[in-house]
């Protein structure tokens, strides 16, 4: 699926995505897609904790092609990237969700459609009928709009619900507040049913004080997995093992909710350690390279999310551009996983990972 | 009392403040502001010590609003901020002190009225009636003048005597020194009765030479309880305790004595420990966001004080100005209870901070 | 042959070719020599690393004048410098890898050439008969190439083959990607054979499934020793030593393969360690001063490869410059022999280096 | 002597006295004065390390005022601060070690003559017969020579020789390479009759093979206490005590001669216990504010030697910038004196320094 050595134009990185797509977004946009919570701390080391690790590679394995294959949620994946759920996508593109779905069908990803989503669920399904996908979910303070999201998942072959836990009111965003952003368009999302127009809608409509008992008596309503996104602590994921999740998220929302907290990659070790394999552990923030990738899986993560490379090959070049964002990460975790000397996602383990010289300096 | 959401304008955090106050006020103005001892590496530290602890929120813990609640110096109060002590409000602006407490009554919070601030305390008192008042102490060579003082402080509704420890002689302040900044105005605060019309007037007249034993002749002449400010270690912390402080406060005087000394956020652990609870523990310098607010809590703190960003709000806006940035701050103290999972100040412990894995890095 | 005090032109340093070289090199060229993998992370701290090393001299030692000489693969040299084995040398100039191995031979430094040379290694040992030379060795798919590229060094007076392990594929290198890198002329290096006129011809023709087997299979078949280059752990140099191999080259292929690998630097003393004495070790990547080439002796290297700035000498003014880069390097090594206390390679060791305080901060 | 709160003029620290000599001075003194060796890791070490160090104050001592009085080699000194000894002061000022010496007198700092000095010991004694004066020493080839130094360094006041020992051979200083750096005039210092006009011809002249029985025959050989400088380690400073030595220098010779190395700061605590009192031990590199003379005496030192901002003060003003410079080092040191609560040297400490927690991040 993935080729390593590759004609690739001027973008040749997730990065260079990132720098073209700020150079053509609305101001706007922009700061929408791009800022983070407070001084943008955790934002900023989302990308540095996982240059904080080294890896450990071995020649001579004999492992000359790599082999990316994951297991997620029972099912047998071709690689361990998901696209995460990030809220009104048609900022970045007027094709949105959709446009996203078509990238992540043509590289076989799994793609998170988010409750504030600018394409409703069916309308995505019908568009895209063979993506693999997730959905979002958040409780709202009317409870029959929740179990409306939930029939609707399960009515249009959504494999998860994927509940987030890290936002009952909204994070400090500085960028937001200094250019007012507010979405224009009404999310036709799963969340369309309690007719979100813009965040402060939303906040007052989400219930704030949701607690495990609520997870737990979510995932007792559908035969669907139910996934705790926005966990850093192994307190958190043994409560989630304690309440019926099937797998955890350790996130900290893209650097958007609470700044100076730990990142994905630094909480992951102690989650992965604290479920011991009763549930599964899957990681995002800051997920720019396959080297990146392949730490995430090393140290225990099954799979990982990856959020605003996606927005930005879709403000490049639409569902064209998706398709290239995550090719070139997927190239780049086959290279990776061959220059390990692992050749399998399998043969990774805590030992490919040590701590990066450069970062005690 | 304070919203989660609001419409905020382009100042949309303390930092924006202190950049539109810094292209505002005049250079003189400036350099006594925002200078700092030495090549000011404590300054620049007092902020980045806060940035090197980390927060370790719990997600779905039912904690959907904030309850600031604390209490200080026996007094319940409806937040932990106060308005730590500064000379010549005037540098900022012609309301002066009295603008701050303005700002300060309107968002219940207690300000310390500087020896050298431009307004009289009888004069403030009159103008401001309702604000919670504290009033800082220096000890003159003429100790008549300390008792007069005292005298004035318990006559007009001062709640608190905050003797400064930390500035025997002024420190090595380059900026100060570069400008000849002379504040023109001569002080009309609790210390005109010695006439103080400029830094060195203040030097010659105070006592350079002050024992703890002087701390406890001085908590023996007055009702009011004695907050030693200035402490920046265990060591100091326990001869507090047994010399009739009822607080101390951990500060290095916003980076403007000695420079190279700890942060008020470094030396916070030690000093707790080492009172064990028999007097109350305060702490200043470097407070920017809501998340620093937490940490110093979750250390063990009973209330913060905030300097330099009350002086930018008032140079920006007068009491309007001052009165914004402090909602600035508990606006962002209020959601970061909600996201660390605590929801009430009293749920904060040590578990919520750990050391920041960027700060290793 | 070195001298302490000598007239220097305005390029005293390797560092100064090497800016000399950016500025007239094309553009590709540059990519090319200059670029690293993914973010650049190990290509910065192959320089870095040698840098968080102090060194802890004595003095009144008596050690006056500097004695270079070691011994590597049996044979007495006058100082610990190789070169180490870069592609398509033409890039930097026309004369290639014939005006290196002059300047080699003018320094008395040893000589790796490229599989991917652009000068064949009989035409190289006509031209430059007296060169200390070495012959890097890839295992092609064919291994009748193989055995020839062998046959073709021992023939012609090369000493030693080196097989380089850490590229069974190339690395995701975005400065030659983004430059689209494609040296124009063919191979007429080692892997002429197998008609190499680009990085893809190579790659499609090397074997990327080699073993340790084939390492022994390989010293099996030939009466020259063999060095296995890009080694990074314990683990693999103990590999090494079991399978024939009489030294090993720790290196990260000059953080153009994997990165965010462990420097040669700060993965020495592990390999060191673990070869025990048994065969020897060698190390590259970053050494651009005398003190790194001490560092690398003192941690247990008997010798440093050097590449880039070899070809930054070639750039700027052909065999003289890469003579002069040489006696730059040689030079200050001397002076850092005697600055050290030292005076001789032998009497340098563990003692000699320490972790840099500054590197703590 | 000194006094805490001055009028200061717009040059308020001994850094601003170096920008301004920066932009005075021709490039090639400028190279000459402020260069180091190789990439000058250690010349920006010798500052960074005493910032790594943090004071520790204790507030309410009683010290209201600062002693700064000390006893170095057996004399009472007002204060513990010395100009150390720097070759061609002639570059920085046409009045050269004459002017350092005058304004050395009027703040009763002793000086220390450079062999390479552009005065004569005879006439900087007739000159400025009153000030405190120390004698550098390197042992030349010729030891007669050396003999007439001690004879004429004893004839005329000079109180101690120094012995520079960490410059067997010139350091790789790459400005003064690049600048082609040759004073111009003949040495008339106490090297003057080995005939030196160059670096050069110095390195020629001294004896590179120096052992520490010369400095055992160097210290029978005369009265005046020996003086080790350039020692870097416990070993080493083991051996002065040995071999007749009255004090170390803990110096990296202001980073000009082997680079890397730890800079005094860092190396100080440990040749302090290894000396335990035997000898005195001294210290000099990067001394630029009163902390980092308080950190110094604290960490068990003697005195410091300051270089660089004597040669600062010298180009700006002459005479009167020499002893502007030590004045504000002077007030520095005192203010740090009272706000550390120590008032008296004698009253530092281990205690009063620790780990600066800003260095660790």
């Amino acid at each position: 699926m993935t080729t390593l050595e590759h004609d690739a134009g001027p973008l040749v990185s997730l990065a260079d995505y990132g720098q073209a797509a700020r150079a053509r977004l609305p101001e706007r946009a922009r700061a929408y897609i791009d800022g983070g919570a407070g001084d943008e701390t955790s934002l900023a080391d989302n990308l540095a904790a996982w240059n904080r690790l080294a890896l450990a590679p071995r020649v001579l394995t004999g492992a000359g092609t790599a082999d990316t294959a994951v297991t997620v949620l029972g099912r047998r994946r071709p690689h361990p990237v998901i696209i995460a759920p990030t809220a009104f996508a048609a900022l970045a593109h007027p094709d949105g969700e959709t446009a996203i779905a078509r990238g992540a069908d043509a590289t076989a990803t799994t793609i998170c459609l988010s409750t504030l989503a600018s394409t409703p669920p069916a309308a995505l399904a019908a568009a895209v009928p063979d993506v693999s996908r997730w959905c979002q979910l958040y409780v709202f303070r009317d409870r029959g709009v929740t179990r409306e999201l939930i029939a609707t998942a399960e009515a249009h072959g959504f494999e998860a619900l994927v509940l987030t836990a890290d936002r009952p009111v909204l994070g400090v965003r500085g960028r937001e507040r200094r250019h007012d952003v507010r979405p224009a368009a009404a999310s036709k999302g799963p969340g369309a049913a309690v007719n979100l127009r813009a965040p402060a809608d939303f906040s007052a409509q989400i219930d704030a004080a949701l607690t495990w008992d609520d997870v737990a008596k979510l995932a007792s309503q559908t035969a669907l997995p139910v996934v705790v996104k926005g966990i850093l602590s192994a307190h958190d994921a043994r409560l989630a093992c304690a309440h019926g999740a099937a797998a955890v998220v350790v996130s900290n929302h893209g650097g958007r909710q609470l700044d100076t907290v730990l990142s994905g990659a630094d909480a992951l070790p102690a989650v992965v350690d604290a479920v011991a394999g009763e549930i599964e552990v899957l990681v995002d923030g800051g997920i720019r390279r396959g080297t990146d990738v392949v730490k995430a899986l090393a140290l225990g993560a099954r799979a990982v999310m990856v959020g605003r490379p996606v927005l930005w090959g879709l403000a490049i070049d639409g569902a064209a551009g998706v398709q290239r964002v995550l090719e070139l990460l997927l190239d780049e975790l086959a290279t990776a996983l061959v220059l390990t000397g692992a050749g399998a996602v399998g043969a990774l383990g805590p030992d490919t990972v040590l701590p990066a010289p450069w970062a005690r300096s």
